[in-house]
């Protein structure tokens, strides 16, 4: 119970009236949603909100303005209250639709669907990870562009975590890397309200939080009485303070505080109050309004507005000092915020691809990624690198790579053993804005990050996801680091861009596509293994944009012939069917192959062009090392799938290609079959 | 350096020399491999072998031996150097084929491919969880079988780890619930030499770990010296003292100790030393013998054989002391150990299922997993539930369940919001024994488990995994929360079933055939929303084991007309094809309607009966919640699927359906394109 914690009640007033009856009555008109939150956060929401957070509810891309975190995301409500009361473009109605079709109040805060929502949580404890990004992306970009007595990027991070978002495992990998880099403007408030779905949490959550983060270099403000403003002013201000270390501010609450009868209970995190208990509500907060009904002088007081649009207007006109004395810095930092490549980027892709075609080198398609990384990185200063602790595995370094650290910016975080940390860190940066983040890790351990790269898809973001070391090719390590499902699920998560090229020229094009791509995150599978360059023509290399592509006819180039079969391949798996292709000619079999380094891209283009490569009726094989289901959308039931649907083994990788039946003498019996 | 960290260097002897050469050398034959691992924690794994650990080489299996994981399985030479040193069947020829394809001996340590190996590791962080899991699983076996006077559970778990696991999240998220626990007998060896693959680790790893562990409840062990035997030794007594409390011993060590020139750095991580390293290694550690050929005195000062058989023989002696004492208890237990249903299970499957039948309810199956359990898990003490904070939604609760606390036993695990923790601790649980676990989250966060859950399917684990709130059909809670590509994904993880049930009996067949499963784990997918009950004969009620079955024939019972077309469907979209059925029929279309709970199982059906309910030549049309590309295995390039290519929305359930066209007007259109 509250009372052994000593937590204060709330002095009920307006300001947090007005939050705990919008919450309460959204949460019954819908039927459904969690007013604990809320109401337990009301005071801490009203002071952060409307003493110290600086933003402009007129213009939520203001590039300086400070981010705010809701990582506890199911008590949505709360945010949707305080964008509403402070005057975003939020109207009543749009909270009456609460969590209904089409409205701008999801059930959990989502980018993009409500101005002021800065990411989209719900998922526990990628909210506070997001966030540690936001402030990594801030510290990054004030070292690239603020110049003495010029500040132009100086903004605070703050964070509203619950519980679960500590008991989550990404919250440990995110808060370390925060300490490691003294992220000292990112502030977290953690709604300490010892309740959780099951109940009391003493028998499954036992830490002694504040000594945790300690350990992880925070600065720690203990024991606040979390409905007590002026306790709370005094921990924020102790916060800001400290500029060194991210600070977590521990406040007691109770949990729905304000219902009188079922508050401090998991009663009121998930589920609607119940018309009795909001009228036992409303007399005891004090809040004798209708249902959405706001009096004019409770907007007056919270609206933010005027202050808002002061505070921007300030920082404009700093800016353009700024950009007076450093017009290229000021045009640089324009463009970078705007999410817009260089003008010339177009062409330095076709020269770098020129100069790829001409090496035609036979190397590891991460050798490739390298490369190519070192092609684009120099004209692309916001692309911001990293490795899971496997830099020199993934390849991820380039010559111009300077490492993030607690005493400076820089263009490439060494995330340590961290995958999932890492790229939820990753999804806030791209969210900050400012910066494209590409991360790194073995392929496998994509499975560790695997949530946090759905929400990159679902939230839309410029992301790049570098996966080595991409199927049984690895070799000795062995199955626990053998891809063979991994490719196949990637591809099926909606918005996840997936390539998965066969040498230098792919990868290439592999990396521009996902550098251009500005509505979703991709992911890039690369071989450990060398792989043979391919030769095209131009026309040829120009289709590799299209996801998939006729890279040799029957035939040869001056007298193809009608293919009797087509075989598709990726990656790897491209030389063997290349090599199929060459021993069926050779049994006088004539068949094309495919080369489908995307079959997401693949599958958006035309229908005219998708039958041009896969035309009607044509007897088809694929080949790729892992599992088959995935290709019966291209070869249909009569088709032939040369695949592993088991596990792999530890030994060369070349034993295990055989092993394993996946060889070109293995494609080309499956070409006999099919057209048999 | 290690200087500056005050690392005091090994007095090399034979015993540990043993150690280094058969790394180092092992993993020079096989040119790959991490000798690094295996020579920093020599002096550690010799203080433990040799003096403390609680084996019988000769059986692997004894029930009451301590279990020991090396967590950090990179270092995989090192187990096999103690394995081999100690007698267990595991030659000097098998050492020889370190990383060669069907030897004993994989990249990382692999349980069944090597007598000893307790689990699976090299997914970093999942070995120390695993070894939380084997340490729950004996506090609650001893709570169940020990009596006054007759310990037959008593033993140790013992943990070897590095940087790596301590980075991970889920070390976190398992060393958390060990602390909440009080698991006495758990005791990790930390091998902190600070390299990771990316070099020193200041950079990216800078937490105070035994603050952290600390705060976890643990008792910690600062400052060993983790090259000098007595330091250790006296650590571990400390740590065998603390009974109350799990121990991290935090063991100074330089990594690679022993290989003059490349010791103390990356070097020699993960890469073979090279042939004149090893001749100076040779030289500096005192080791003048031929690779892999070790002194008959050093064989005979490592071999444990007579003491392990004494060991087993004395507990065998008290075992039969307790068999009569308490002749039921010991049957059980063995039986348990065993891994062996109750004998009258068979028949009690077949009447829960007609008592099921009878009922014909209309209700969630997360209600019918529910009672399932509840009507299975009287005969099956054995089941060990659990939900990550979820309890009261995913259904995993029953009336018999009893909480396991740091003071008791139990069948009920409150995992706190810990997915990916519980997933890997019920692996250890599986693998240690004597339990059957079932754990529970929503599908979507199957997604921060998804490591874990393939570590099941990888090491043939029986484990359940239960997942409600299975689509969009959970409504409100919006796309962060709604399963669209789940399902799908979780089927192409090699050796994982996955069942979507339709209603009470498919879910209690999917229950029944989960636990009678001993060679692999099973996803069990439960709807949030009610579904209806489906009429069934006999032959029907006992073919839904096999994953698909014609559930309703076209026409009618007595008069079964034949099909023109075949709708599949699973879970709640099988009302759906039913009703697309009917509404068929009133147009004079006459349609089968096959239900696919498990397309794993049926792809494991004889190619015969798989024809019997898809006979070929007949179009067909797939539905299902979720995404479309996996159904092309079944309707082919012609065939069509109804489902869902892309992310849900928040909205009531119902709405979201007929707004994403998943619904019976939609089949019963598609089924007159497919035979237009």
């Amino acid at each position: 119970m509250s009372s052994s914690r000593n937590v204060k009640p709330p002095v009920f007033n307006s300001l947090t009236g007005a939050i705990r009856a919008l919450a309460m009555d959204a949460v019954q008109k819908a039927n459904s949603g969690h007013p604990g939150a809320p109401m337990g956060m009301a005071e801490i929401a009203e002071v952060l909100w409307r003493r110290h957070l600086r933003h402009n509810p007129a213009n939520p891309q203001w590039a300086d303005r400070d981010r705010f975190v809701q990582s506890n995301g199911h008590g949505s409500m709360l945010i949707y209250a305080l964008l509403h009361l402070t005057g975003y473009d939020l109207s009543i109605d749009d909270l009456k639709n609460f969590r209904q079709l089409h409205s701008r109040t999801p059930g959990h805060p989502e980018v993009g669907y409500t101005p002021g929502v800065e990411t989209t949580t719900g998922p526990l404890g990628q909210g506070i990870t997001n966030a540690v990004g936001m402030a990594l992306a801030e510290k990054i970009l004030a070292a690239d562009f603020n110049r003495p007595g010029h500040e132009i990027v100086n903004h605070n991070t703050y964070v509203f975590l619950g519980d679960g978002c500590l008991m989550e495992g990404i919250s440990h990998e995110a808060c370390s890397l925060a300490g490691t880099w003294g992220l000292g403007k990112l502030i977290a408030f953690y709604d300490d309200n010892n309740i959780s779905i099951d109940g009391h949490v003493e028998g499954w959550f036992t830490d002694d939080t504040p000594k945790r983060f300690e350990a992880y270099g925070w600065h720690v403000v203990r024991d606040v009485q979390g409905h007590d403003p002026e306790a709370i002013e005094a921990a924020l201000a102790a916060a800001r303070a400290e500029t060194g270390r991210p600070s977590l501010i521990c406040c007691k609450t109770i949990i729905g505080a304000g219902a009188p009868n079922k508050q401090d209970s998991h009663d009121v995190h998930g589920a609607p109050l119940g018309a009795a208990e909001i009228e036992a509500t409303r007399a005891h907060i004090g809040w004798n309004h209708p249902a959405f009904e706001i009096p004019a002088d409770v907007y007056a007081a919270w609206d933010a507005r005027a202050k808002g649009a002061a505070a921007e207007a300030e920082w404009r006109s700093r800016f353009a000092a700024y950009a007076t004395a450093f017009p290229e810095l000021a045009a640089e930092f324009t463009r970078r915020m705007a999410g817009e490549l260089p003008a010339d980027w177009a062409a330095h892709v076709d020269a770098v691809l020129a100069k790829v075609t001409d090496k035609g080198e036979t190397i590891a398609t991460r050798k490739a990624s390298q490369n190519s990384i070192e092609a684009f990185a120099p004209k692309l200063p916001e692309l911001l690198g990293g490795s899971a602790d496997l830099a020199g595995s993934n390849l991820t370094l380039w010559s111009g790579a300077k490492g993030v650290s607690k005493t400076s910016g820089g263009n490439y975080v060494y995330y340590g053993v961290r995958e999932f940390g890492m790229a939820a860190i990753a999804n806030g940066v791209a969210l900050h804005g400012g910066l494209i983040p590409y991360t790194a890790t073995f392929l496998m351990f994509s499975e560790y990050a695997r949530n946090a790269l759905r929400m990159a898809a679902l939230m839309k973001l410029r992301q790049i996801f570098v996966f080595t070391h991409d199927s049984i090719g690895l070799g000795e390590d062995g199955p626990t680091h053998q891809p063979v499902e991994q490719t196949a699920t990637l591809r099926l998560i909606p918005n996840m861009d997936v390539w998965r090229p066969c040498d230098t020229a792919e990868s290439a094009v592999a990396w521009a596509s996902a550098i251009e791509r500005k509505a979703g995150p991709t992911s890039l599978a690369f071989s450990r293994q060398n792989l043979p360059f391919q030769a095209r023509s131009t026309a040829q290399l120009a289709d590799i944009r299209r996801g998939g592509y006729v890279l040799s006819e029957a035939g040869t180039a001056s007298q193809p012939v009608h293919p009797q079969a087509v075989i598709i391949a990726t990656g790897s798996e491209v030389a063997l069917a290349m090599a199929a292709q060459q021993q069926l000619a050779e049994a006088g079999i004539a068949v094309r192959v495919v080369s489908m380094p995307s079959t997401n891209v693949f599958d958006r283009q035309d229908a005219e062009y998708r039958a041009s490569v896969l035309p009607k009726g044509l007897p088809r094989v694929a080949v790729e090392a892992g599992v088959t289901d995935g290709w019966r959308k291209y070869v249909g039931l009569e088709g032939e799938v040369i695949g592993l649907d088991r596990f792999g083994e530890s030994a060369p990788a070349g034993e295990l290609f055989k092993y394993f039946g996946i060889t070109a003498e293995a494609v080309a019996a499956a070409v006999k079959k099919v057209i048999a």
